[in-house]
């Protein structure tokens, strides 16, 4: 069937929003990688009006009206789709007003220098007015924009898991806790210690082995480029993916993991075709399958006793002085399991633990059933009870993400989700293209590309992200495999 | 006293004006600095939105009235010339149709690779009909912007020179032939022959020493970066200006004179109070007095006998085997006279005469009294009347500058008005702080940017560009300063 001409006009206008979101994306890559530090008055401004421009086209009512139109209009599925995704964002941005809209930038915009100098000076009551400020408008926000009989929170998280609802996400991540639990436990109780790495690692060689990882993990650097930062990320679509890491002479792992990781994002950005990259179908589905993403090449593959043969040849030679011999001397040191404070620094078991400490608190902070004035106690006490250790100073404990500083509630879980994704998409793949450890060990992983290509990131936005998953899988969403791939490898490891 | 309220709104909005053209400025930078290759197509899309965008805000009839009934109000010095001058660029953007200023967007932009593809194959014919529609479409667009008799080539050098009067410019560059003519003759029978570099300099010393020079020169790091790209460039305001090199192993010195000259232009940027960065006087005036600046640095400074004492030994330090001994060699080195095809590889006596072959033929080409059929022949016959060689081929005569494939026309100029602006500024300067021969050999070059800032920088577009250069210089805009250091320099150099 052919769309009617109407549909082509609105094509034209979703191709200028996006455009003027990628445009903010670069302005947001080049202010963390290139721009001096006198530029950032001048960006500030930039991204201000930029914002301004967007969200006026956004929620332009003759817009409102197109969309309303072609909604009823005989389409083929993929305009169809379209269509309906972008009602779907003109729809949020229309609810909320104006002035609330303003209101939250403006604060999270200056939220960020008071929770930095907060967390310099481990002081969370420097932060807790300006968090409480934060979450009264993200309150109101969320009144705008929920459904039915969704709760504030539902709302929220919706903005990064579409369709995801609460009454599914929460059990699904609570029945993590018993099993996370239980393996913790086991682990600490073990008399099995693997070594961690220590000297000075050379980050000339570092940036040079993190290309050789991009390189085999097939990184298109025609459409990316690899930069430094202070926090590793990656940016943009397409044709424009890309990267950052950061270098560290005590501890190599930390680039290279994170070059992995943010490797596995921009393969999947780069997979969306160029002929999609400017429709609302060509966008990444959700922030749980974006991870899942990072997190299946992260650890599924880059943590497994294959590719850690394949690294630990080239991390030899890359560092002669190492001292790594033994093959597997490099699986068993990043697969290290060791109680800490920091989220971005946990190990696979605990990975997850301060994902939910994070979930259940926000929960509360948005229900309103937890005041910001508790949240530091809270936060500690809850820690050491699932950590068994105690939080010593606030930048190692409820001041250590920037997330809440920028108003993301309902970000957090994602990670879980990504995680839980990762692991049911790895035992369908193993099932549909047989074992994979010989390739990797060859660094050879086209395969697993190839697999997530077709299954994941051609898709783009054309299912909702629950939806996508089991299309892939061939059943619900569901912990099983993860917590299973988790139990099985570290009871190996720690000869449990 | 104090301006009405109205005029704060009008500020509000000349800032988010100032705002899209500088993303404008730094999404171009990052596509010849940063952008992988693929990034192009979506890059494309990128900047014909915000194109748009802006111009949508430019014309807004209710900016215009505003800016009307501001024009009669009263209001402070500052505030008067900040309303006239975006009434000029407000004025200028309405004059224009829409379909006109989109075509001209169109065409020039496909014209750039037209040109790139027909210089490389040295086929003028190849880009002949694509110059003849933009020359056409120039002519139309002049018809719209020109006022009261003035001439449509006029009208087009406004766009770079604002107020510069042809019957004033005409006279003034065409003045400068006979006594260049007349010392490249000289220099061409002398019997003195300074010797040029060979050999290999490595790039990363070429960097090292880029950079040594733009410390002394007193570039500020912290609103600034200094990279690589094909051409050099500089770009951005205020806080945050970049500007970049080339390395070409065979030939240090490309490298480390665009750098001066970049740093000239950056240094005037630079300039520009925070203050009044987005404001219509906070910026700079017209591309002569840019121009004057790069100039004055690259050459009344960068090749003056005192510069190179410092710079020779710097140069000696970098690169131990260039046998640079003699304190002189240097000077002679980066002041030798050469006839060429090339404007941008020309030194400061032929520089101006290519300016000439250009300024003549545009004029003509815009008035209608050549046509582009003749132009390749036209070009070579002129070019070999004033130079006294024959051009081989097209990319080294009349496809070498990427100008009037962008719809440049009235640009060039601007590079002769520059070394003029130059010569006369740095005459004043030195009758009023002194001889700085012994500071410059010294490295201490801070003396002639005080005097740059308070005389030109920080004046931004206060005054017309003939009334700054007035005001500074005491005389009225002349070429004798300019000959009278060329005769001077080089009658000592070649013992003329």
């Amino acid at each position: 069937m052919s769309n009617p001409k109407a549909y082509d006009e609105f094509l034209e206008y979703a191709k200028s929003l996006r455009a003027l979101s990628e445009i903010a994306a670069n302005l947001s890559w080049d202010q963390e990688v290139m721009m001096p530090p006198a530029g950032g008055t001048a960006r500030a401004e930039q991204m201000a009006v930029l914002a301004a421009v967007a969200h006026e086209k956004q929620t332009d009512p003759a817009y409102g009206d197109q969309l309303s139109e072609l909604i009823d209009m005989p389409l083929d599925l993929l305009a169809k789709r379209n269509v309906e995704l972008a009602k779907r964002d003109h729809d949020r941005a229309t609810k909320v007003p104006a002035r609330l809209a303003s209101e939250i930038a403006r604060i999270t915009s200056h939220a960020n220098t008071v929770w930095a100098q907060a967390r310099s000076d481990d002081d969370f009551s420097a932060f807790a007015p300006t968090l409480e400020t934060i979450i009264a408008l993200k309150r109101e926000e969320a009144d705008c924009i929920r459904v039915d009989d969704q709760s504030r929170y539902a709302a929220l998280l919706n903005d990064f898991e579409p369709g995801m609802r609460l009454d599914v996400l929460q059990p699904l991540l609570e029945g993590l806790r018993p099993r996370l639990a239980a393996l913790r436990e086991a682990i600490a109780g073990s008399a099995h210690r693997p070594s961690s790495l220590s000297g000075d690692f050379d980050t000339q060689a570092q940036m040079t082995l993190a290309r050789e990882i991009a390189d085999v993990l097939n990184y298109d650097w025609n459409a990316g480029r690899l930069d430094l930062s202070v926090h590793p990320f990656s940016t943009g679509m397409s044709g424009d993916v890309r990267i950052t890491t950061r270098l560290d002479p005590a501890n190599p792992l930390d680039c290279l993991y994170s070059t992995i990781h943010e490797i596995g994002h921009a393969l999947y950005e780069q997979g969306i075709s160029s002929q999609e990259a400017f429709m609302p179908v060509g966008h990444h589905v959700s922030m749980g399958v974006h991870e899942s993403q990072s997190r299946l090449w992260e650890n599924q593959i880059g943590r497994s006793q294959a590719f850690c043969s394949w690294l630990q040849t080239h991390f030899a030679s890359a560092f002669p002085d190492s001292g790594l011999k033994d093959p597997t001397a490099l699986y068993r040191i990043v697969n290290r399991v060791e109680t800490g404070f920091i989220r971005t620094e946990a190990d696979e078991v605990h990975y997850n633990l301060h994902i939910l400490l994070r979930f259940e608190l926000e929960r509360e902070l948005i229900a309103g059933e937890l005041d910001v004035g508790d949240l530091e106690a809270e936060w500690n006490r809850r820690f050491e009870r699932d950590f068994g250790i105690a939080v010593p100073k606030a930048s190692q404990g409820v001041l250590q993400d920037i997330h809440w500083s920028a108003g993301l509630f309902g970000y957090f879980p994602t990670y879980a989700l990504g995680n839980i994704y990762a692991a049911q998409l790895m035992d369908a793949m193993i099932g549909e293209i047989g074992p994979i450890d010989d390739d990797i060990a060859n660094g050879r992983t086209k395969a697993v590309l190839d697999w997530l290509r077709s299954n994941i990131h051609e898709k783009g936005s054309r299912m909702a992200p629950d939806a996508l998953i089991e299309s892939c899988v061939g059943a619900p969403v569901s912990s099983e495999p993860l917590l299973n791939y988790l139990e099985q490898k570290f009871a190996a490891l720690y000869e449990l």
